[in-house]
């Protein structure tokens, strides 16, 4: 693969998304070939099953399931999106990937960490994230930046939003090397600078 | 577990849905509790990913995609439908179940067999089917059968219904005890007779 793989993860609220963005245009700034995407979604199958992933009506997915089609939708984005991308050069920057996955079904719904990593890693293979970055923020503090109207998983209590969080850290520390905490809670200029600090640590690209 | 879990396989055109009614029907005669459900669908969100994973519209599923999606399909009606039931006491009818995804997605599509069945055991645990039947026939024969309006699996190439029929066959060699075979080429009566022929013979219940 001749690009990079960067994935930013946390939890709603922390402000992922302002960060995928400046990030991308950073890069762009500084010539590199961006490509941005997210998860669930990113696909016209994964929209598919994002819309029945979030919605509030009807039957919920039991633990598996719910692991099961966001690995479905993970396993489209990737050889559909991410490894063409990756082919040609591109920097491509996901919003949530496989650590969401590790975090909220792996730890915060008990399913194990380990278990869900194996069953990602199947399709996987090499096209794990190169850098991951775990945008960290306390839970209250995240629930207070959200919109009021909520999808399903944002409606979780606060019991399963802290146990989210301590599966985060979890998974940063089982892969220490590729996933790197920032302290989400500061300014989104302040949160950017220790972001683009960590990359350039990493080694894998340079940011200026 | 109670109950008892009866699978019904085979290509469409083979002849599952009528067997699955004539047995429950027969069952239910001689006094058991039964329960029919089929996959994909069986629960709400079962439904909803059938809808995704047959449409004929909008991007196809990359085959690993699609594995995922039936398996998250199954963990649904597994936990929600057929463990429940069979806490009961039901016999449980199913029509297609994990043979289907070994035989199709793994065997046709060429993701292996072995590395599906690891996928699926790891939300099965203990609730592989007790029997599974699978009707065999001729795919050209089961092409006739079949209605003009396909759905997106059922257009696939006579080749790839080749290679299901050889996965089905591959799938009885892996599981000989589980899985019987039974020709779905002569008429229904008859196909039924050599069915509950092997019901009996398995030993799970009686059938008269």
């Amino acid at each position: 693969m001749k690009g990079k793989f960067i994935t930013i993860e946390g939890p709603d609220g922390a402000g992922k998304s302002t960060q995928v963005k400046k990030l991308s245009e950073h890069l762009k700034t500084i010539g590199y070939k961006v490509l941005t995407t997210r998860e669930p979604g990113g696909t016209l199958l994964g929209e598919r099953l994002r819309e029945v992933l979030l919605s509030t009506e009807g039957e919920s997915p039991v633990p598996e399931a719910e692991a099961l089609i966001y690995a479905a939708s993970r396993a489209q984005l990737v050889k559909k999106v991410i490894e063409p991308a990756l082919q040609e050069g591109f920097i491509v920057i996901c919003d949530r990937f496989v650590d969401s996955s590790l975090a909220y079904q792996g730890w915060a719904r008990g399913l194990g960490i380990t278990e869900i990593a194996n069953i990602n890693s199947w399709f996987l293979k090499d096209t794990w994230p190169d850098l991951t970055i775990i945008l960290d923020i306390d839970p209250q503090q995240a629930f207070l930046r959200m919109q009021s109207k909520k999808d399903r998983l944002e409606s979780e209590s606060l019991e399963f939003h802290k146990k989210v969080r301590e599966g985060f850290l979890k998974v940063q520390d089982m892969y220490p090397k590729r996933v790197k905490i920032v302290d989400a809670s500061a300014k989104p200029e302040e949160v950017f600078e220790n972001l683009l600090f960590e990359i350039e640590k990493s080694g894998i690209i340079k940011t200026n």
